[in-house]
């Protein structure tokens, strides 16, 4: 954990990540790129971490690439270009299929500004939320850029086509309420709750469900929602639950329920995964 | 209609499926999963039948699968679990696809708890309505299992990702309200007002409109929501307007609308689907 | 300019169409439709259009296609149906195509009834406002007809798969208030304003953006919504934001936000598209 631009720290089962670089408004970069990567790659493999939160040190979240290179911050002729889009190892910067493929969900707790790739590396994760006051923007058009990190595919998925198309055809930046309304974050909460609003988020994903299940749950969803139809998915689910049916956590569930108690499944994401995960070919490693 | 585990019932031209095993809040099974095929086949054949109602006996919906098994009741090797899981005729349990491919619209009129397959069940269903009070829960996660019956493909298309995720990875139980507020179902009523509610909804489907038409918009609407572009539609839709636009449907529609009088169309689903149909390949027979 | 049943006219870097044939409440013809694909065509084509504004003459916005030929109006074995469902020239009624390719935002401003293809026409545009008091319908199933010009693709992606079902399968007809309430359109204003409105919003997607960033973003996010996974987009939008990032439009664009003044940037869609684009087979020229 010899991290550079970002914190991490366990509490208890939730790993909350930090965006770290507080004097430039935690700007991207290629190296942070990479260490968020690596924690989520760590949380993934961790059986004692259940679910990642997201947020940043100081008064913002994420304002953007960072541009302190002048005009020419994107221009990868040069020397600041390479740092916001590349990454100083290797693996560096695949942040987005580190989240989407990670077997923990993940909560982004927007304290501040979350601007550009300040916005869009929360769209892979499973929560948003808000402190009040906090400004958002999809801005790249006025930048002479385009959306990225998947966002075109993400933003739509979890807001709407109508939504995405009015943000990111403006570029306009606007508040968290807007964000709330248009479905971008599903609350906003004082500045001061907004951390233990996300454990307590964070608590009812893992305190009374399976790992394996949520794992398991997670790439159902993301993975599934896009699909053309729902029979490839019928294919995997009903032998993925048969084979889950036998399975000792799913005894535990049922009993627990029966006995009116809270459960406590044995099962881990690093051993009981069914023979049906992964379904998809070789998943990325980052 | 020698049903044991279901009572089915036609009121006019509409279907009414009711869920039957009362003492047992209609906990599911493989053979009610087997009847249930069969009356959305027999409404999709019958061209007296318009519409489809499901609905619940007693104070529940369904409660979910049979967990009278005990600890052991999802556990294939046992007795129980080939009771939940499988089905004890052939093609029995493949309500998905019964419901999916039929011809004619469906509603589900929850009238009370629907919990894990008592509410993915109604997921290809055209309409959700629910009764004051009622419960809804996608508790796999809580049990161990994963999101069955497609359900990871069709809760993302009726209510959107993010919320998705917050009520699968959380397996939290939720009232009609949140229901209402999240998409689930379109409108909450006086239980004693819920199938009259339900019966006036699947008018509104079959008073005015042709058989046919309904039935290839169900079908369209269904099968091209989640494509990936819509060129592959547009190779189609224009044929199939065509085509029907010959037919005597639609000179009956048109003649009607002209003169403001309630047509009567006589295409049938039986005889008159469009050349164009099925634009799919072998349409599954469940 | 040379058009019969539509009006094109400029108002500075906005391109106004509007549909023409207010006697007949601007009733949708073959050839209104191959002159909104040559109007669209030409704004993509014109760097000097950067947005498109779709309104009807007198009460109307459109009332779907011409049945002043009576019960077989539908019919191509007569002469009035050719009308409806062909062109009087080649690529004529390839209106979608031209409206989706295009590299310039577009906005519907529903002056008062859109029915039928009245109402479908607009889905493929990026905005829909309406004024007060205007009626629309899906009303297809009614006439016999099956939603067409790729409706059944387009609406869903636009309010959901939930409220598409509940309009076409109703076929009724409803105000502006519901749609507003179920997505279709983001604001209704009084009459007297709707065009100005519409020409606020052009003017937001328009006065700060990069015109190649737009045409971009466009294209990413309809041709990315429906794809069943974000990985290959991943493999666009990186190389296309690191090409991006070396053009002058990036550097104009950084600059003026260090600066804290507009931004004017020099890139053409004529000129400046990435080598990226068009990342999918050939175009469909309409």
């Amino acid at each position: 954990m010899n991290y550079e631009h970002i914190m991490c720290d366990l509490d208890g089962s939730l790993m909350v990540v930090t965006l770290n670089r507080p004097e430039k408004l935690n700007a991207y970069t290629g190296q942070m790129g990479a260490e968020i990567t690596d924690a989520f790659q760590r949380a993934d493999a961790d059986d004692d971490v259940r679910a990642v939160i997201v947020t940043g040190s100081g008064r913002a979240f994420c304002a953007g690439a960072d541009v302190s290179g002048g005009a020419a911050s994107f221009d990868t002729s040069g020397q600041h270009g390479a740092g916001v889009f590349a990454a100083p190892k290797p693996g560096g910067g695949r942040f987005v299929e580190a989240i989407f493929n990670c077997r923990k969900p993940s909560i982004a707790a927007i304290n501040g500004p979350a601007v550009g790739v300040g916005i869009t590396m929360t769209l892979p994760m499973d929560v948003r939320i808000a402190a009040k006051g906090a400004k958002i923007g999809f801005i790249f058009a006025r930048r002479g850029l385009v959306p990225e990190a998947g966002s075109a595919w993400f933003l739509p998925k979890l807001v709407g086509l109508s939504q995405s198309l009015r943000w990111c055809l403006s570029g306009r930046t606007f508040d968290a309420d807007e964000a709330r309304q248009g479905g971008l974050v599903s609350e906003v909460v004082e500045p001061a709750e907004l951390l233990n609003r996300a454990k307590e988020i964070a608590r009812e994903m893992t305190d009374a469900t399976s790992a394996v299940a949520i794992a398991l749950t997670r790439q159902m969803l993301w993975r599934f929602a896009g699909a053309p139809a729902p029979f490839e998915l019928l294919d995997i689910d009903k032998p993925m639950s048969i084979e889950r049916g036998g399975h000792a956590d799913v005894r535990e569930g049922v009993a627990a329920f029966l006995e009116k108690r809270p459960p406590s499944f044995p099962g881990k994401v690093s051993q009981d995964m069914p023979s049906q995960y992964p379904w998809w070919p070789a998943p990325s490693k980052g």
